[in-house]
């Protein structure tokens, strides 16, 4: 076992602080990685205030990690060391049944083992995130960052990025094709890249305008605001695919009604409470309301390549572990534009944690 | 203009009685049919009742219509005298919209004209539908019915049928498909055939197991009683299309939790009052809710075609022009196995009514 430096929170009502914690020496397939960046995702406040239900403490969130392999397990083959790597959203899965055979292991029908919040397969311990210094993790769920990627602007790909490039593939996104993305913040930014890159016509959809001059310079065609009437008016059946980074409540027949025949209402924010739908905005053009959550290891992959071929990473902040509390708020209040991204070489020693 | 006999109904508290209505001449494109049978179909009675607001009266019903040609006009190409035909739920459309060229004029952007309760799009006059002997309509929405099928089984096919189909056919049932029909009755029995005709594994899913002998015998593989909470258990996971023939409001999320990834629950019947779904229930597999309406002409004439080669056609219970009152009754009661049609040799003469 290794000693190390994190941030860390003993209960849903308390802040992040500096705390030390250990990590497995590695198995025979393990990766040790030594962090550099870790992105904060509006889901690590979810999980650290237990908004969602089951959160286990202390916690110590982060699933968008970017680092340098240090050492390997004696089996490793897909990494060695001094690799630019990156851990996304889980580390393990049951890698037996239909879906993890698909390559979709993010809906292992076992349970993938979630980066943090989650449990060991082997041992039943607690998983520890990346708002840490070292992560050991089986080689099979480590991806390989491009050499043309930053690594700071890259470490919010391994969840924001992957969130839209998988629906926006199996949406089939690209030429021709209409998409909207509803939401301007951490996901909606690089669901606008992404869509772009791709090849697709793309509009945002936020609440006002004020992030118009990014959304345009970032790629998308059109900008509307959600708080204007006229919008849905103006855009009418008009959208192929249309996806929700939205995680609160909102109209869902009234973003329906902007679909054409057959188009597809996707949301990635997941809202608390039910929602509410009437069949008939569905029947009247055969059109689906769906949801996704981030994608499997092949296409997390796929994405990182995609992302370093067509130049795009995240739009990042970058803050020191200090500043990780107000980040907590600025993520709230929508504030930062648009992810934030500790940079792990500011995290305290552990000698000065002794 | 011809006078002919119909049911008709003058204002949603009243009952359906003969009467007398006129038919135009037939316009160059026209086809006159003398209809032999008309299937009656749940939404005939939310119309005429007004449940679904925006009727207009005095309403004669009816869009499953099967008869003979009589007379066709100066321009006709399609049909000929004798044949044998079938009209259902729409007799025109704006044939200029996208979704009209792509053949899917149910969906047509500027309005399908429905059979009945719908506007002439020349002269804006009501629309009357099958209860009635004689139908003109343009040739273009008229099907042919194949030799092989009888035509009092066939006329439930104009809508019943094809409403089943097109979704089918959409959501790709067939071999290694495992598909459910929520609900037994007049859309389900239908559903239950064609699927089973297509290769798929077939499940009904009924509030109990009153009908079950008769699910196996039209080719359900399995049956199961939706008031057994067992059921939820047995089948968690299961299927990659649910048709949801019931259109009262069911338990969305319970049933998203039967389909496996990338399953989709299709509506088909449509509940007047929202549905509530959890976006969790549909993100923790990608699936999808969808919903969807009849088919569009040249589908119509597939699934007929379909039907003849399959050897497959409705249950049907023929009745008289004066039990169609009673018949509403029992439809609504879910007594009717599986559709009512009414034999329109027994309509009041015209000269019974003058």
């Amino acid at each position: 076992m290794t000693t190390i430096s994190a941030l860390s929170t003993p209960a849903a009502d308390q802040p992040l602080a500096p705390t030390l914690i250990t990590r497995r020496d590695p198995r025979p397939h393990d990766v040790v990685i030594d962090i550099a960046f870790a992105g904060i995702c509006h889901s690590d406040i979810h999980q650290a205030r237990n908004e969602w239900g089951g959160s286990h403490f202390p916690m110590v969130p982060g699933h968008e990690i970017a680092g340098i392999v240090t050492e390997v397990g004696s089996a490793v083959t897909t990494h060695r060391v001094g690799d630019r790597v990156g851990i996304g959203c889980f580390v393990d899965s049951c890698r037996e049944c239909e879906n993890c055979l698909a390559g979709e292991e993010q809906y292992c029908l076992n349970g993938h083992t979630a980066t943090y919040n989650g449990r060991d397969r082997e041992t039943g311990e607690s998983t520890f995130g990346g708002y840490s210094t070292q992560i050991v993790a089986d080689e099979n769920y480590v991806l390989r960052i491009p050499e043309s990627l930053d690594l700071a602007q890259a470490a919010p790909l391994l969840c924001a990025g992957i969130t839209l490039y998988s629906p926006l593939m199996h949406w089939q996104a690209g030429p021709g094709k209409r998409v909207a993305v509803l939401g301007m913040g951490g996901l909606g930014h690089m669901g606008v890249k992404i869509a772009h890159a791709l090849g697709a016509e793309v509009t945002v959809l936020s609440q006002t305008l004020s992030k118009k001059e990014d959304g345009l310079r970032m790629g998308a065609d059109h900008y509307y605001a959600t708080s204007d009437p006229a919008t849905f008016t103006a855009l009418k059946e008009r959208f192929d695919l249309i996806l929700n980074t939205v995680s609160a409540n909102v109209d869902i027949d009234a973003y329906l009604g902007l679909l054409r025949l057959d188009g597809a209402l996707v949301n990635i924010g997941i809202p608390s409470q039910p929602d509410s739908v009437r069949m008939f905005s569905l029947a009247r053009r055969r059109r689906s309301l769906s949801a996704s959550t981030i994608g499997g290891i092949r296409e997390t992959q796929e994405m990182l390549d995609f992302c370093a071929a067509h130049d795009i990473a995240a739009d990042i902040e970058i803050i020191t572990a200090a500043e990780v509390n107000d980040a907590y708020e600025r993520v709230i209040a929508s504030a930062v534009r648009y992810r934030a991204v500790i940079d792990i070489a500011t995290m305290p020693t552990v000698e000065s944690l002794s």
